[in-house]
């Protein structure tokens, strides 16, 4: 059933290996067999991964009759050896194999890569999630922000960690090092949490641009020269974040991120005042489109109806038309504001800074017009702001009541 | 019942701390909370942090009620969601709690700091140990060995190091600085390992002899002229390990060091053909005391009686007694290789590198004479060899049967 | 005369600070002072540098009389003082005057560059070349090998440095951050040597390629894909050494470190056997048109001759045509073995290893065939050889006689 | 004369090497050959050593009438070629031989070792001072104070460097680590020059203490309790430095020590005001009997003299005598103010701290209870004060004028 064949049969020997490593042998042995069990786990095809998956599910899951049991015991007394008897029932003998996988040298890496094939394999049987399960949970454990390293990256940093940042960048795509370079120049900061299990990939960066005044479109911050003076800036725009390991999705980072980002900068530059985001609307177009096929009423009472109808057919918003311009604040005002999945916003970004205790500031009009821009929201971005001062206010009253802090002139939108 | 007093009380506020830490505040506050909670336990005395241990018990246990309902859950239908449900009931809230306080900067050393006095606590009140399975729990999860650091010790490293080793060496007590010095010397060698949390403290180390020949006594260990060139040993003598954090007790790192070290000395001396330790028997003399207290049988039969009697009553030890010497070669022979607890040896540093397959080489009379070594052990001291090759052999049949291996002139005294 | 006007005028100012930094106050101020004169020098134009080189003429030139009296009474008792009084008086004040610019911060940069702008400048002023003299003997000093750093650079480089290495590179110079990455790759090295106060700019670098057998041209060793396993290479080939700083010109570094690089490559690899260069002749075109224009007998009675005429008439060169191969193989040989400037060799870059203790191994049809290649040498390469153990008596057979150690092959060219 | 012996003779050896360094050889070879010297030369004993050093005299010493030569055509014609012509005549060939053997990995180390020897050797042999003319000319350029790098020495520092810290204290000894760790602590600060080429030794070391108020005295700045939070200084007491390598005498770094440590005492803690030293007066009590036996008019006239005449006889000096207090405040206030040696003073610390442009702010009674200090100074000491905005001004009218800066409080005295 699990589909073993020969005995030379690379996956035969992974499952031989990880049973070894999981019992006495494997405490004797130690690294050197987890060693051996991330290099045939290495040489394995994709197809024989899925396979070697199906194994943990089926052979390495929690008992459920000795759950029961430990349940039991455990609610008549509950003392050490009772609570220990159900966590140990309780936990899957998956993260056992896990931890002592984790202790290979680069055990660690192969893991978030072993987690970035599984969900991709979840896709298709939805039963393997259990084993996700197990590698979150560790994963939560071993990434523990406590362990985590902030650094700076800047033109000194090794090329081999720039050519990473490069490639993970995919908010706003860098075209080649003389972008890179115009990124970590002296009124930019680029900020990368690593993990010391792997020294050279970073799991989260943000950019910021050093500016005057709230940032009200991207193309200026990619494009525009390099002012040498930081200093005189009064607003940090954090432009850009982008999580780069596929197989660390669900560990959250980003709001740590941003957190530790500003008090750096705060602490760095004095006369910064204000920190915000400059941030997409990933789904709003196409919520538009629907919404308007849908003659949703919102959009059949509205004046801006023509105008919207009228965008959508010809497709083309100019920086002249007024009309459009109002058209799309109030639309993507309400996109942002109004519509919900459950009591949170149906915008992914904006669950996620109005989650870490952000406010709305402003929408922006034009403020993307690259293609991806266009194709994604009408070129429209957001301005979130950081004011740590009233991040834990705003955090509890989204997440207990749903409400969204926003700014004077965003509510008169909506 | 907690012991609660005035809302000014510190207590109050640790706890109130620590209920919004694993809040939604916890959430949105991030490292700043943690830093309060681990800012406010380090200001009470151990009197409250008692009632607080006392808190973390009562108030954040898992509820039986919810982990049977989750067993039957998950007995009825095993997925992805009665899986996390039932890991989510099992585990204690207080591991959130740690977790979090673990984000904030130094919050692992705290933690470690928590659980020493936590285990102190639970000599006079043994309920508080649920608290320590959690803390244990995470710790394995956090220590686990890929994420050690493995570093050389030695001459170059910075003082404020050395001297935490000095004060940690508690096998062979260093007398002051002249004395480290002789013992990081170039046939010497010194490792320990690190946690990147805690880059200032060692958690293990270990201190080594590259010598000609097996060490039988400790004395020319430590005390014999530095030979300049190490590359002429083909013997390195482990002669002290010592643990170094007491809040992490039963979190297990020697094994590794100790194979760790022989495969870097391996490489670095490729002369190098044997490894063994140079071991006390740190319960010897006691036991030997109440076995002749209680007339054991194998006493009054052995021809050796006589001389254990006088030694007993004279307290005398001598090189020239060949009597005396081969009555307590036998007697420790013995007591390393019959005398149990179970299936394991009595002897707690022979169970500790049997248990990592290492084998029983040879017992030296006279092998250490210090004070120390008298009163423990009569001044035995014993060679286990860590032979890598074997190493999984001999711990299975140790793990598994209870079986030792033993060299040829061992196995004559017993 | 000097050009002093205003008293405002900055170039007043650097020579009251320069006055004030030879004096006593120089000795109090100490690196306040000199850091006043480098920030002074650097908001000069270049028109007032000059000015100020014609200064540092004029004014801190030794005096003839103070020479002469110390050396009669060098001449009548030698000893201690008459030496120092002689040093005293044959020493520029300019000398004591650099030195005390290099105690600023960044001072010796500064230096670096002002040498620059004077060896320009001496085109026009060859006057102003007595400061030279004293800048190339104090570098001389401060630059010894005995302070130069050699590392290794490598795609873990910082970004800044590779960048300085791309626009450095000039013998075959870098399309960009592609190509400079395959010059880093595993089958390629790269050295460079820093001095500990110019910590962020090379002085002069070297590029290797690790291959199997002698490389005949430069093209495959740019363009062939990376071989993953540097290990099977035997040959070492330096196919470009450059010299960073025009400032530094006349101390030498490229001998020091091709021999440094021979002995870590040989510790790194050993089964490299051979180290040797690819080398062009940088003027060996164009000789060879003065030589034809000429009609140097060796032409015209070379059975050559035709094909040298065609080749200069024509200007092409081919893989097929052997007749125009053999004749430039020729020439080329002539060029490099019999054409002389004193007793040295006419061709610059020969003259270079051969004073190393290089030997010419090999001339190479189309070994260049980029543009420049042609333009220069019609596409010929030179492979000289470095044997560590033959360098000592090549150099001393060059230096004292003028002779070449040649290979068999290249002798039957000759 | 030169004592040469056998051929195998290692000082044979040294000088041919020597030859061979100095010659085209010596190009070729580069570092190897200084290699060897220096290995040879380590390897002799010390009378050979010095017969060497007459070697260096008789041999490499400049030709008077090369020089004469040369002086003759510079006067003649000042340019380029007769200059450089002049600087070459002039050099000894020793130069050349000893910046070659600086290539050596170590060579900087071993020439300063072999000029810490020829010192000592010149007491006996005053002719061999030639030679250091030229070692002292090139240390000059090699450590020049734009080479040198400032560390901050504490407790995180390596027990290596540390241990040569304490060796080479030798104002105030240190009695063990536990003294070290004292001067080492929170409200102390130790800085040391070190140079590139030999980074694990210390070319000269201060120490300070932070406190509140100017410091009159040396045993509660090495006793007194460790005050955790320096912040609150206002006061930065320099109460030692030494000079650690006795090859680098006549090298000057004192001056810019002082300087830089005020300036990063500055940045670091602005709340420090005053920058002071507590200095020995090392031959005031010598001086003082040599006056009171030659019965200088002074003494005689003074009204101090009785009281100076018991102390001389009963040697003690206690807190409680006034009259013994007044006369040992004028006597060394005389001793440091008016006893001169030229137009300097006297006592060879108050020359170097004037020097250096510090002024005389007061004398301490009692301020160095020590054995030293009473035998030295009878107990005194002095607080030199360091003012940057009046160190030029005072260093001027020192060095052009033998003025000394004196506190209204001090001149009151003399």
């Amino acid at each position: 059933m699990l589909g073993l064949k020969s005995p030379e049969h690379s996956l035969d020997r992974i499952i031989a290996l990880c049973r070894d490593l999981t019992s006495n042998k494997g405490e004797a042995l130690g690294t050197a067999l987890a060693r051996e069990v991330t290099r045939t786990y290495q040489h394995l095809n994709d197809e024989d991964r899925i396979v070697f998956f199906r194994w943990l599910k089926e052979e390495l899951s929690p008992s459920p009759e000795g759950i029961l049991k430990a349940a039991h015991a455990y609610a008549e007394e509950e003392n050490r050896h009772t609570l220990l008897a159900l966590m140990e029932a309780a936990e899957p003998p998956r993260q056992n194999l896990f931890r002592r996988i984790n202790m290979a040298p680069g055990g660690t890496s192969e893991l978030v890569n072993m987690r970035k094939l599984l969900r991709q394999a979840i896709r298709d049987e939805p039963e393997l999630a259990v084993i996700d399960v197990d590698l979150q949970h560790l994963m939560n454990a071993w990434f523990n922000r406590g362990f985590l390293e902030l650094r700076h990256i800047n033109w000194e940093t090794p090329a081999d960690l720039l050519e990473k940042i490069m490639s993970y960048e995919s908010v706003h795509e860098m075209s080649g090092w003389e972008d890179l370079k115009r990124r970590l120049a002296d009124d930019r900061r680029c900020f990368a949490f690593f993990h010391p299990a792997m020294p050279d990939e970073p799991l989260i960066f943000v950019e910021v641009a050093l500016v005057k005044g709230m940032s009200p479109s991207i193309q200026p911050i990619l494009d525009e020269p390099i002012n040498p003076d930081a200093t005189v800036a009064d607003h940090a725009i954090f432009y850009s974040i982008n999580n780069c390991q596929a197989g660390l999705v669900g560990i959250s980072f980003g709001n740590f991120l941003i957190k530790q980002v500003v008090m750096e900068l705060q602490q760095e530059l004095p006369k910064l005042k204000h920190f915000a985001t400059l941030s997409p609307l990933p789904g709003f177009r196409q919520w538009l489109s629907s919404e308007i096929a849908a003659e949703a009423s919102w959009i059949t009472d509205a004046p801006d109806m023509e105008w919207l109808l009228r965008l959508e057919q010809e497709g083309k918003v100019t920086r002249e038309n007024k009309s459009i311009h109002r058209a799309l604040m109030r639309a993507s005002a309400r996109y942002l504001y109004h519509e919900k999945r459950g009591i949170a916003p149906l915008d992914p970004v904006a669950r996620f800074h109005l989650g870490n205790g952000a406010s709305i500031d402003r929408i922006n009009y034009l403020g993307d017009t690259s293609e991806n821009g266009m194709k994604n929201a009408w070129g429209m971005l957001v301005n979130y702001r950081y004011e740590l001062s009233e991040v834990e206010q705003n955090h509890e009253a989204y997440i207990n009541d749903g409400e969204i802090s926003v700014s004077t002139e965003f509510s008169k939108l909506v």
